[in-house]
């Protein structure tokens, strides 16, 4: 049987691992698929560096759009990135009755839904396994691997930038601003690190998750994004002496009346084996009813590790090229007409546990006036801790642990609390969870 | 659609589960599948309490023949455990043009070849994801989910009552014999443990990873097998003192000149993610090429967890069901006619790290007389300890360990250290592995 002809939009990191580990491992490949797999047609801008990386052997263009509508050419990978030119060259390959495999989490988060009905109406598949954590088939254990279960929950650490500052910060003690700069400096962050450091990257990625945990489209602007900008070195500090560590968690969860979409830094038990992923790597935990908790650990981003994914949905879609559209995997998980208008639930909404800290003045009565308001949002404590205070200071931090409460009855405790004159800083909030 | 019809063979606690998981989450796998999924039929020599389970909704027989004979069954369901009668009856319902789905690692890693090539010839699948580690898809990450690699090595926590001991005996500071009682008495270890304890259920599940990851046939009389029986307290307690975990490991690893395949009790760092996996759940790091080392962790047992990949595979099984063979996944990962022959290493040609523990006379030389037998075997040395002798005794526990050495350097080695008069026990070694 002759090659599967593969068109690469963008061989930059990615695009370059990946056709470097599609050249080593081609024997190997072939004999996994049956087939082999050729990429015969390159479009990228810088033509030159294009010719250099693939040494001649491939057609390069700079005109995108030439392999999109190149009749020899089956699959087309989208590895340009961001919303513009990429989805209208998607949707242009889906039109010419190509599949497409793609990285691009940021444009299947926003506009998915549209992607997923052309593609369908086509009958080709938009495989994305490699935009969430990189190389770990985690799209492909929710798809298939656990399709027996009714999930529960998902938690992910889903953002190596973020997660490798969170570690240095732990480790050495070191305040976020200090780390940030070693990660870019050692290539763990972007020049500009907006992207991950404030969450939407994760976001993005669990956006992804959610929808194919639960058979909802995707609805990346319902979500919850906070970032890691805000976290102080004092609060890893208290989480860690609690026995918790902080990560910033995509979390998607499952109630009775909607679905809870959220990305934020949040406490979890130190004991948790995703507790102990460190540095830039990626692992998810998915509570699906029949299995209990599973994780999915594993690199989340990098040239080869991302290379992993696009290519093992390349196996995927040539093994299917010429099965009927119902015999493939529903690009949600669920059947295009059996997904499900449970509504993504507002933050407000959202139940989950706290951590407080607040800065009061060190006198009698300060605890008791903090239970009370608590108490009466109906907001029960787990722990307390007051912090020795300074004998050069009349004032000191106390860290309350509650029990799960609704974010809106917290954040009107935290408003009746921060009026204390006792009080003398904001209360700074970090959601926790435990994970079991 | 029809709902596909399902013949059940066995319904003890997995298939209990099976039918439980499918019933409670039928609608969602409808949603899913595109399809309905009907348990038809079950067999069970236990009629009555069939009846009792199936609610009366489901055709019970005493014969397994009428099940897998039956025209109206599309997918037979091996729940019945051995080499005997499920062996026969798999073949027979292969023979008769159904796919098969099974939880049977060891018919599987003994008889897979032949069984395999029988789907073969018929254009049937034979599905096992519920033959390794319960619940967690790392039959379908390996077959599929990390494809693009050329896998370097497998390992593996992959007999749940083996590292609930090994997790009761370091926590608790106990004795196996100890343990095993109460694992017994809990449900983790069977009355009759040997299989689990001696590495036997471990080694069939490791056989059955290699065969994916390497495209090799299964070759389970090939495995070296050694189970924890003759583990010490003390040896958890020094490992635990040098940074290390003790693990009933599966392993399975690339060589240039063919391929490892051993169960044992190894030495791990501490800091590895896999070493901190405790009580009865399982977890399996695969390292790939392009993807570096991703893991798999959850309950490796008990009726939901295996009932879970079981209709997992159901769920792939049914989408397939009217596609062609070869738009399916190969059994062993490659494709049939492209197995390699590269052969399984007997032990003595294996390479790993060791911890050598031996009781000596605490006097001079005795350390020179040790490291000189290592050296000139050109085993060289990581670390050793000596342990503090008591005050009442001339002799004293020491510690090494090694390099990585080959086994057969090793054994010929600890041959020569026993020899020495100042030696004064036989050598408790045990293997190492960094998994970096």
């Amino acid at each position: 049987m002759n090659p599967i002809k593969v068109g690469l939009l963008g061989i930059g990191t990615v695009g370059g691992g990946t056709f470097n580990v599609l050249k080593r491992n081609q024997e190997e490949i072939r004999r996994r698929a049956g087939r082999g797999i050729e990429i015969a047609m390159v479009a990228d801008l810088d033509v030159e560096r294009a010719r250099e990386l693939t040494g001649g052997e491939v057609e390069v263009v700079n005109d995108a759009n030439l392999v999109v509508n190149h009749p020899d050419i089956d699959i087309v990978i989208e590895l340009i990135g961001g919303y513009g030119i990429a989805k209208t060259l998607v949707l242009q390959a889906i039109e010419q009755g190509k599949h497409v495999i793609t990285a691009n989490k940021a444009l299947l988060a926003v506009h998915g839904n549209e992607i997923f009905a052309a593609a369908h109406r086509k009958g080709v598949t938009v495989a994305f396994e490699a935009a969430v954590a990189g190389g770990v088939p985690i799209i492909k254990a929710l798809r298939e691997g656990l399709s027996a279960n009714r999930i529960e929950w998902i938690a992910g650490i889903i953002n190596g930038t973020t997660n490798f500052i969170l570690s240095e910060m732990r480790e050495k003690g070191l305040d976020f601003d200090v780390v940030l700069k070693e990660a870019q400096r050692l290539g763990y962050a972007e020049a500009d690190p907006t992207f991950d450091i404030e969450g939407f990257d994760a976001a993005h990625k669990v956006t992804l998750m959610s929808a194919l945990a639960f058979g909802i489209p995707v609805q990346f602007d319902k979500a919850y994004v906070e970032g890691i900008t805000k976290l102080e070195g004092k609060d890893i500090r208290y989480a860690e002496e609690l026995g918790y560590r902080i990560k910033l968690l995509g979390l998607t969860r499952r109630r009775e009346n909607g679905v809870e979409l959220r990305v934020h830094p949040t406490l979890i038990p130190a004991k948790r084996l995703i507790a102990n992923v460190e540095g830039a790597m990626n692992a998810v935990v998915v509570q699906g009813d029949a299995v209990g908790p599973t994780l999915y650990y594993g690199k989340g981003a990098g040239a080869e590790p991302t290379a992993s994914a696009v290519i093992a949905d390349l196996i995927d879609v040539t093994r299917l090229q010429t099965a009927d559209p119902e015999h493939r995997v529903p690009h949600l998980a669920f059947q295009p007409d059996a997904l499900s208008n449970v509504p993504v639930l507002p933050m407000d909404e959202v139940f989950t546990s706290y951590y407080l800290r607040m800065r009061v003045a060190d006198q009698t009565g300060v605890l008791a006036d903090i239970t009370r308001i608590l108490a009466d949002a109906g907001i029960s404590i787990d722990a307390m801790s007051q912090k020795e205070s300074r004998e050069d200071e009349q004032q000191t931090d106390i860290i309350v642990l509650t029990h799960v409460a609704q974010e809106k009855q917290v954040n009107a405790a935290i408003q009746r609390i921060e009026a204390l004159p006792t009080v003398l800083s904001d209360v700074t909030r970090i959601r926790m969870e435990e994970l079991s």
